[in-house]
C-alpha cells in the first residue's frame, strides 16, 4: 500500500493494528501511531497501565495502587484512531491473521506483541506459592498483605522460635527490585512499625537479601554495587552474595552448601521469563523464552508481526542483549510505530538501535546509586535524582502530585501511608495466644 | 474493687478489658480508657480502622482504600495500656469469661462488643451474590470492580440488548448510602468515563434508585428529601419510591407489581442486620438482630459485658431507637469507657443519653442536604459543609490532606483518581467481539 492510498483510505477500511499489552512498550507503540492512517486496538487484561518501577513501594505500604496506575482508556482518550479493549490474549492464528482473545478472535493487519515477562523459578515452579514475585498490582497488594501480616502474627505468637521465623524476611535476587524491597522492608521495620507493636520489636526483624551471583545490582559498576551493599548492611540487611537458593518451602529457604534458614516471608526477585509470545507464534526463543526478532523487531518470516519489550530478544550495536527495562521497551514501542508507518508509506523498515540511558536503584532514605554514561551519583543527590526521574516518568499530573506528596510525608514523618492488609484470604491462625492476654501487655 | 485498690494495682494484674471491633464505637471506647487502671486489648479482623461514610467514594473510584483507612495500631500507639490484636472473634463463653477468637480464647474482666452490622436481605440471602452491599474496604473495591467492568464489557458487546443491560445500574435502598452511590455513579458516567469510550456512550447509562418506602432519606424532613430527589433526577437518576424489590437474579431486578428490569450491576443499600453479638451472648435481640442492652449499655444480667454501636438496640430519651450511625457509636464508646471507670471507682453506672447531632447526605457536585437541629442547608453550601465535616472526622492529618486533595482534583478536572479494576476474579467474557474489530472503531 502506498502513502497516497493510505491517506485516502476511509477510516473503516484502514489497516488494523492490534497491540497486545499496555505496558511501557505497548503504550508507546499506540501513541506513536496516533496520526498514522490506521485503526489501532490496544488490548490488555487490566484496565490500567501500571508503572512497574514503583510496585515495590505499593508492596511496602508507601503508595496506593491508584498512585502508580492509570486507566489506559483515559491515557489514550484524545487519540481518535485508537481504542482500548479489556480482554485476555490467548494466542495467535498466523494463517487466519487473528489474535485469539477471551472475547473471541480479532483480525489484524499488523500485530504488536508487547506482553512482557513473568517470574521464572528456574524449573522449581513449586516455589511460586511460597515466594511470590512482584510484577503487577495484584502481586504488590498480596506482598503487602504478607509483609504486614507477618508482624501481626508475630505479635500474637508466644513461642520465641515462631516469633523469630515470622520476623524473618528473605528476598531472593539482588537486582534493583531485590535491593529496593530489602531496603524498604528494613525501613518500615525500624521506623513506621517500630512504635506500634507492644510485644515484638519490629526493629529486630531479620532481612536477608540473597543473590546467586557475586555482586548486587550486576548492571552497575563494582564500586556502586559495593556502595549499595554497605548502605544495606548499615540498615541491618544481611546481604548474602554467591549463594544460590536450592530449596524454598513453606517456612524455610535453603542455600547452596546446605544452610537452611527458618523464614516466614519469602519474596522472589530473581528470575524472569518472557510471556508466551514466541510460543503463540511458533517462533524461536532464547533461554528466557523471549522471542528472537529481526533488526526491525518483526518476527522472522512475518514482517507484519512484531514482538517488543521484555518479550523480545535482540542485541544492541555492541552485541549485548537489550535489557528488560522500561526505557528499552519504550524505545521499541517508538520504533515499531515508525516501522509500521514506513511500511504503509512503502519505505524500507528502519533498524532498531538501542540507546542505554543508564541504571539506577534506590536503597532507602537519602540513599541511591545512579550511573548515567560516565556520570555517577550516590547518597542524597542520587536519591533525589532517582525520585525526580521516577516522578517525571509517571503518567498524569495527579499521579505525580500524589506520589511526590506521599514521599514528602513519608520523609518528614517516617510513616507509611498505605499500611492496609487487604485481599481477604484465609490465613491459618498462629493460635498461640495466651489465655489471659497478659503477654500482650508488657509490664511498664 | 475500690478506687484505691485500682490505682495501686500493678499493670500485670490490672483488670483486662477486651474490646471487639475497631469501628467508631470500639475505637472510642479504647481511647476513653487510655488513662484508666486497666489493660485493654482491642481486637479486629482487619489491621485498619475504616471510615465507613466515605466507602461509597472508594466504590466509585474517587478515593483509594488507604485514604479512608488507618492502621489501628498506629492510632493507638501512644496509649500505653492498650494493645491491638488482629484476629477474628467467634463467640463468647460467658461462664468462663472468655472471648473465643481465631487465635484461641482470651480471658476478660470486662467485654465490649462493638462488632457492627452487616447486610440483611430480608430472608433472601441468595440475592447477596447478585447485589453486594457496601460495609468494608473489600466490598468497596469489589463494587468498584463491578461498576467499571460493566462499562468495559459494554464496549465489547455487539448486541444492543446486552449493551443496554450492561449500562444499567440498580441501587436498592434510598438511605444516604443509596443516594450517594446513585449520585456518584451518575457523575462518573457523565463526566469521568464519557470521553474515554468509543463505542458506547457512558452518558446513556441508566441508573435506578429503588426505595421500598415512600421517601428517599427517611431520616430527613420531607422538604429536604424532595430536594434530594429533584437533584438526583436532574442528574439522570430514575428514582422509584414505594416500590419494594421482590426478586433479584443475575441479570434482573423485579419490583412489586411485577415490573422486571434487565440490569447487570445491582447494589444493595437497603437492609442492615446486626453482627451476631446477641447470639454469642444468648441475649435478647430486636428484629434486626441488635442486642437489647440496659441504660448503661450492659447486657441484662451481666454488668461486665457491654454491646455498643450498630450491634446494640437502645432507645433515646424520647423513646426513639438510637440510629445506626457513626456519631451514635462514638457516643456509646465514650459512655462505656465512663461506665467501666465508674465501676472500678465503685460509683454507680451512668445512664447513656444519646444526643442526635443531625443528618446529612451528599448527592453530587455542589449538592447535599444537611439538617442539624432546626438548621437546614442544601446546594453548594450544604455540599461544602458535608465535605468539611467528613474531612474533619477522618483519622490522621495525612488522610485529611489526601482526601481533600483528591476532592479538589476531582472538582477541577471532573476525573476520578482510582479507576482501577483490581481483585482478579474470573469474569465470564461477553464474547461478542466482532472478528474484524471494526465496530470498536466508529467511522469519524
Amino acid at each position: 500500500m502506498t502513502e497516497r492510498e493510505a491517506t485516502e483510505t476511509p477510516p473503516s477500511t484502514r489497516p488494523h493494528v492490534v497491540i497486545v499489552g499496555a505496558g511501557f512498550g505497548g503504550l508507546q507503540a499506540a501513541r506513536g501511531l496516533a496520526r498514522a492512517p490506521v485503526n489501532v486496538t490496544l488490548i490488555d487484561r487490566h484496565n490500567y497501565h501500571c508503572f512497574q518501577p514503583l510496585l515495590y513501594q505499593v508492596a511496602t505500604a508507601t503508595l496506593s495502587p491508584a498512585d502508580i496506575a492509570w486507566p489506559i482508556r483515559h491515557i489514550l482518550s484524545r487519540q481518535t484512531n485508537i481504542t482500548m479493549l479489556m480482554a485476555r490474549a490467548e494466542g495467535v492464528d498466523r494463517d487466519r491473521r487473528e489474535l485469539l482473545t477471551s472475547e473471541g478472535p480479532l483480525a489484524f493487519d499488523f500485530l504488536v506483541l508487547a506482553t512482557g515477562a513473568t517470574h521464572s523459578y528456574f524449573g522449581h515452579e513449586e516455589w511460586a506459592r511460597y515466594a511470590p514475585g512482584l510484577k503487577d498490582i495484584e502481586d504488590a497488594t498480596q506482598l503487602r498483605r504478607r509483609i504486614l501480616l507477618a508482624f501481626e502474627r508475630a505479635e500474637v505468637a508466644s513461642d520465641p522460635e515462631t516469633r523469630r521465623r515470622l520476623l524473618t524476611f528473605a528476598i531472593v535476587g539482588g537486582g534493583p527490585t531485590g535491593v529496593e524491597l530489602a531496603g524498604s522492608i528494613a525501613e518500615i521495620s525500624s521506623h513506621a512499625l517500630a512504635p506500634d507493636f507492644k510485644r515484638v520489636d519490629p526493629r529486630t526483624a531479620r532481612i536477608l537479601l540473597i543473590e546467586a551471583g557475586e555482586q548486587l545490582l550486576p548492571a552497575l559498576p563494582a564500586r556502586l554495587s559495593a556502595h549499595a551493599r554497605e548502605r544495606l548492611e548499615a540498615m541491618g540487611v544481611e546481604v548474602l552474595t554467591g549463594r544460590p537458593v536450592i530449596d524454598i518451602g513453606p517456612d524455610h529457604v535453603t542455600l547452596e552448601g546446605g544452610k537452611s534458614v527458618s523464614v516466614s516471608t519469602k519474596i522472589w526477585a530473581a528470575g524472569v521469563r518472557a510471556s508466551p509470545a514466541a510460543q503463540w507464534l511458533g517462533a524461536d526463543a532464547d533461554r528466557a523464552g523471549r522471542c528472537c526478532v529481526k533488526p526491525d523487531l518483526s518476527v522472522p518470516g512475518d514482517p507484519d508481526i512484531f514482538v517488543i519489550g521484555d518479550a523480545a530478544a535482540i542485541v544492541d550495536s555492541e552485541g549485548k542483549p537489550v535489557p528488560g527495562i522500561g526505557p528499552a521497551a519504550k524505545q521499541m514501542g517508538d520504533h515499531v510505530a515508525r516501522v509500521i508507518k514506513a511500511r504503509l508509506a512503502g519505505s524500507p523498515s528502519p533498524t532498531f538501535r538501542y540507546r542505554h540511558a543508564g541504571d539506577l536503584a534506590t536503597i532507602g532514605r537519602n540513599a541511591a546509586v545512579v550511573k548515567l554514561g560516565r556520570f555517577e551519583l550516590t547518597g542524597f543527590l542520587g536519591w533525589i535524582f532517582w525520585g525526580l526521574v521516577h516522578v517525571y516518568f509517571l503518567v498524569g499530573a495527579r499521579n505525580r502530585i500524589a506520589v511526590a506528596t506521599s514521599w514528602l510525608w513519608n520523609y518528614v514523618t517516617y510513616q507509611r501511608a498505605a499500611r492496609l492488609i487487604t485481599g481477604d484470604v484465609e490465613t491459618p491462625p498462629v493460635g498461640e495466644l495466651e489465655r489471659d492476654g497478659r503477654s500482650l501487655h508488657p509490664p511498664n
